[in-house]
């Protein structure tokens, strides 16, 4: 009957697609189908809900080339039990409003699986952030050290960025968490149903208003690849600079996270930043697989939207939550080499800028003047061979400023640059012990609310599963 | 002084780009990092403030190789007039907030401006809608006829996804909405600063909580990207829609809108549609301009996010803009050829759902049963040559079943179909009626948002240029 | 040993890949590079080829999370059996090298796999041009109808660009099968190999000159990607006319091919066509995960466009292969309903510029002034609500133009639009089957090259496994 | 008469576009347009020929919004000055054909001029890597120190790349250089045409074959954005090397292409190699607008493939350009710090593999065994504190092996490593010696060709231009 070709691209591996990921959403919401239109006094709807929760527990039926897909499979094995069931529960439903519920239940879950994985980054960011509140670090701009600063500042930033992106997945889950249900094909029906009471049974926040919207478009599915794309951009970004510590000997993954070489004996790769860099890059990748599929295809073409559409994201957020696996577990436990973030920090020149805003702040011309003046000092030494740790009040007394040795001192050392940027935001131990608790209570804000979106979508499959 | 290679390539374009598009955001910006410290009683801080509302008024240098940037130049005429107050604009201020700060700015006033269009577009699209609650079309499915509904029903859906699209416009804007000002290079400063004062008077919502974050992170021009992307991507699939009209003759473009052909006489093209579409998939492909450039880049490389970042930010949203109102213009006055509509509606079968529903209704075998027999209607009234207007209560009768003649025409009557949908979010003219007013008080207040919104930022410009 | 999230997301998953997809490559590159390592008189090298020959043979042990890869099982098999021939075969290799041979043997395979696919689809277009040399299309431009002409002119079309695309394939095959073998980590060896030798056993065309090179670029990868992009591209657009017809009942696919509706009894939709859109989408999509992983990442983080490149990869030719078989299978036998072509072509006014190019050559004015009679004609007419077929030679003397009745019919006619288009390249029967002649001789040209190449790395492999 | 959207968001900037990058495109096309009518005897063709090298020298009229574009208003003012030579003109031609031969005779001039730069950059390369054939460097794989090597080696991989991408981007010539000219709007014409004479006259290598092919194909268009894609790539790739070794201290611009900060006085940031990575990632962001562009689009809709796809390419162009004319920048005259790269050499542990080779040579245990004592003799020295430098026969007697103090200070001496390094592709200077030369005269080669090439289109435009 099928084509060969259709049956091997096509039917084969979606209906092996929806064995492994969709088939307890083809439950829950045929159950909830079911159990509304019973509600609406449709015969043989209750008997259908029955059945439902007796099949779901009974395995499978396996692939035949003869059905369709899982829908066709679960209605013939339905009419073997209970024509009349069977007949009733077709009624004012489509596969065009059921895939599209399916589809959204199971973004619902994908979405709630990855946000738990960034949670678990995030504290893990945060743990970090509290152990290294005192280590120095040299924060680079341009490739080029720039200011000292501390792990925990870093960190903190880091997690800041995801605490948005945590926003955003919220932020999502109120698109995709609607229901398409009631809207049949794509006009509703002449049957009266009752949409709120089916989108309620599936703990949807309430069904899509317009019936032709409910089939028909894809804005939630690309808002989701949008969200991924944030997120994997910043922590690919991330990536970077931790590959760039390891490289200079800072940072140092424990070892079962490390690679040896087959040729270099001396050889202990941070591959876990590698592989988790590869996992944000493929889930970027993979969101175009979701753009380009919706790209230019008319509202009526659902598969392009539709079937087609879930291997691609289901693979988007695989790649996602590795990504995010493998940078929590590299940033477990870490070994922070302090005392070499302290020598790069003492011997460089990051320090600068405090000299100049010590100028500015006993001068009279201003920061202006004082950079002018802090960067003349940088060049007479440099002249002579000299660092900028072997800067003395003579030096600067030659440039015209007088500056006594121990404020000299203060404001070239590295762990009194970071005590005095108390900026609101800033490294200063004091102020960064205030920022770290003000994230751990959004995270624990955050976690609070993800538990209670996932307990309210089990509690809606407990029920229509029948297991209370 | 600068390499002729980097003059040509960076210095002069982005000089070029600061006038055309930043030095508003500049001056805003500066004056209120001087207000700030002013407050904070930085001698000849309030001096510079003043200062920078007498420049605002006067042209702008033009580019001058000797100089490196805007800021440079400003700051050149700054401390030609007052170097005292230029010395103390510098405090505690560098070009890495002060960029980030810029960018921000600009990218609000260009969602807002977007967000101005689509809500133009939404408008547009309820006008005809209200117009249309009458108006048959027939809803394609996989490029074949489905159903019967109304132009309004699918003008409602495509406006409902856009109210989603300008949620996500304001969930961004709360994102860009955060003052980076006070970071300075990346730690804040020694300088007592208050970044809570600098914010209010810029009307952004709030400091970047993390000065590392203000000055690196790329997450939210990445998010731009993603909301451009996802309400670009839906808009392409209407415009196919609108095209497929346009092909069959159930849509006119106004002449204004309409291209003919050097060669073949009889043409007339929508071209406008297309020209809409280009610009759809011109912005998306910016957004990957974005990505890019933002995917796997230290968090300290501030070029790649900051200034590199920002010509092809406004080129996305020129694109996305050009769109909307090439879209806007094709849908404020197009002629609906409501005839050829009603005449496919009636040659085709796209009303047999409806005849399946009715058999259902009154049968005992429910929807499973009743789609089975309506699909042997079909085969037989094609076997025979004949249409399915045709079918006669006999026709039914020799497949089992007995409908009265009348209630036969009435299941297969388009506007019968129409008539009968009054499912939530369905089509019937009086349930489309109240979806439509929900839509138009939804917008209102999107409207009002927007102009509130507006309203503040300009405010914070009157007073920060002094003119009130 | 390894970290359990290093081993569930990167080992286990990396080691089931080469399972499934590296095996061969890795017997054969090994096998190469012993023969290679015994011709240079490596004590024991040669036992070591016969052992890889022998084992090739036997079951491949299954995963053992104490071994890294597929590499290291080997290598402990070989060890197992011959310490000595194992440690000879670890001279002058490195995963680096070898990974990259694998990946490259692997690319070349997929590749040629996706060209006999094209070249089939091919064949595919070229059959049923021949058989619809006669049949008449309206070409659309525009949305809009614009001339007549054939079928096979547009099929014809269609397969000259993808002869462009075979092209391009074979052009990114010289990149491709290039031996890294003998760069060992990066820097070559102080052993004397012959990378030649190895090359040339592997029926690589020759070795990577630059050692350097040969482990770390990803250019022949990301043209691959390039190259899926323009095929794909293409056959999205042409999957859009071919909707387009079967959407205006001008082209029906076979049964096997079209599925129903669980609502709607009429259905017949064309699903090989969208899914053969999607897989294009898709493929496109995945490109991206190629260009993603590797931009901006340094020559030597080579899991990025190695191992972690090769999933992706192999997923886009999947796509993309599966975008062929399906179109092919929609074009092998498609019902063309060519009367209804005809009605098209006769009602509407696509001959239009015919009648131009008549009053061009009769008139003195050219065919600017005749393109402008022939556009007022059309104006006359249907200000009468007259349609084209209408016009007489009364009409045109109306506009000044004298034309006898047949001249005029004769210009009006769509098969005699398409006669007189004898141009190279055009559509007329006459000039068509010429063309179509060279296609097909082209067409034969590339499957002989495909063949040759084909047959000689079956070839090595044959020598390789020892089975000649 | 056109809309005011229409004509500020598409006719005007069109006309812009045109005025500043197509007209001497058009002016060549439509001249041998009319050499070619003439040669058929089409009266006043020749006329028109004449015209048209008149008005290329006078200035073209600017826009007027009553006329649609600047084919338009050349064919107002050729009939302002001959009628019959404006309406000879028309004879045959479209604006479909004449678009698609201005884009490729622009899509030629822009790749060329881009190769010149890439053929800039290879000889740039080539000079820095024979000043360098013995400057000893670290290569690093997975961010961590692996072997050593040389500078040159390096550059010469990077070269090496490159000519594959100037192989590349003259396949794409190939592609691009067809004649699209006599398809008129898609269907050939009715008039006796010579296609292969316009082509010839053109510099263009002969027609496209199929008229539809002619006007409606986009894959000339995206195999030029995978082409830039491809190298944009690579170059990404390099750049980041660069900014680590910048990072490093290892490598320093000249002053002209380092910026200072506004804050931090000691700051000298390679910001030409950042501003290199954006246009390179601008440069991939553009060649999506492309591919989005064509990708699903009937072949028919000829806007999205033609005038809207120009302004993207050659802003994609442009990217590509500054980028490398940046990087050439950066790399004519970069400090190469040796002397840092030799204490990092010597200080590490990336000469070992050569121990591991020279223990492999004198044990019987092969590779295999010789790497498990490398590694225990490094495990054995950082248990005791010490550096690999300090290692002692001793030491390796203590693992069972046998080695004399010249042997084994020789095993670990970088330079000494390089020199053994002769394998083909190697980094002996010896070697690499020849590579260089080999890659010289391929980079002339490639440069002749390039300048045959220019020189053939130059002599086109001479010929049509009347200027010879």
């Amino acid at each position: 009957m099928w084509h060969d070709t259709y049956l091997r691209t096509v039917l084969q591996p979606d209906y092996a697609y929806a064995l492994a990921h969709l088939l307890p959403h083809l439950f829950d919401a045929l159950t909830a189908h079911a159990l509304m239109l019973e509600a609406q006094q449709v015969p043989h709807a209750g008997e259908a809900a029955a059945l439902l929760r007796t099949l779901r527990r009974r395995p499978f039926p396996p692939h035949d080339p003869q059905v369709e897909d899982v829908f066709f499979a679960l209605d013939r094995r339905l009419a073997g039990e209970n024509g009349q069931a069977a007949g009733a529960l077709r009624t004012a439903l489509s596969r065009n409003d059921l895939d599209m519920a399916l589809y959204r239940l199971s973004a619902r879950e994908e979405l709630l699986e990855a946000a738990r994985h960034l949670l678990r980054l995030r504290r893990t960011l945060l743990d970090l952030a509290a152990r290294e509140v005192n280590a120095v670090i040299v924060a680079y701009t341009h490739h080029q050290p720039a200011q000292p600063t501390t792990l925990a500042h870093y960190l903190g930033a880091l997690e800041n960025v995801l605490s948005r992106d945590t926003g955003r997945m919220f932020g999502a889950l109120a698109h995709v968490n609607l229901s398409p249900l009631g809207a049949v094909a794509l006009a509703g029906t002449s049957f009266p149903i009752d949409r709120e009471l089916t989108a309620r049974l599936l703990a949807f926040d309430r069904p899509v208003e317009n019936t032709y919207d409910a089939v028909s478009t894809s804005d939630w599915q690309v808002e989701l690849a949008g969200v991924v794309t944030v997120a994997a951009t910043t922590l690919s970004r991330a990536v970077h600079d931790l590959l760039l510590w390891a490289s200079r000997g800072l940072l140092t993954l424990e070892d079962g996270l490390v690679q040896g070489s087959s040729v270099m004996p001396q050889k202990r790769n941070p591959v876990a930043l590698e592989h988790a860099r590869t996992r944000f890059s493929r889930a970027i990748g993979m969101t175009q697989t979701i753009v380009f599929s919706a790209h230019n295809v008319p509202f009526g073409d659902i598969n392009d939207p539709g079937t087609d559409m879930q291997p691609p994201l289901h693979q988007m957020w695989q790649e996602f939550r590795e990504g995010l696996e493998l940078l929590t577990a590299a940033l477990t436990n870490p070994q922070v080499n302090r005392a070499a973030w302290r020598r790069e920090a003492g011997a460089g020149e990051a320090a600068l800028t405090e000299l100049a805003d010590v100028l500015a702040r006993q001068g009279g011309g201003g920061f202006r003047e004082a950079h002018a003046t802090a960067k003349a000092l940088l060049a007479r030494l440099q002249a002579a061979g000299r660092t900028l740790g072997s800067a003395t009040p003579e030096d600067l007394a030659a440039l015209g400023v007088t500056l006594p040795a121990g404020d000299l001192a203060a404001a070239l050392d590295p762990a009194a640059f970071i005590a005095r940027r108390t900026t609101y935001g800033g490294p200063a131990p004091t102020v960064m012990g205030k920022a770290l608790t003000a994230a751990r209570e959004r995270l624990e804000q955050d976690t609070r609310r993800h538990g209670a979106v996932t307990g309210r979508f089990a509690a809606a499959r407990t029920f229509l599963a029948g297991e209370e």
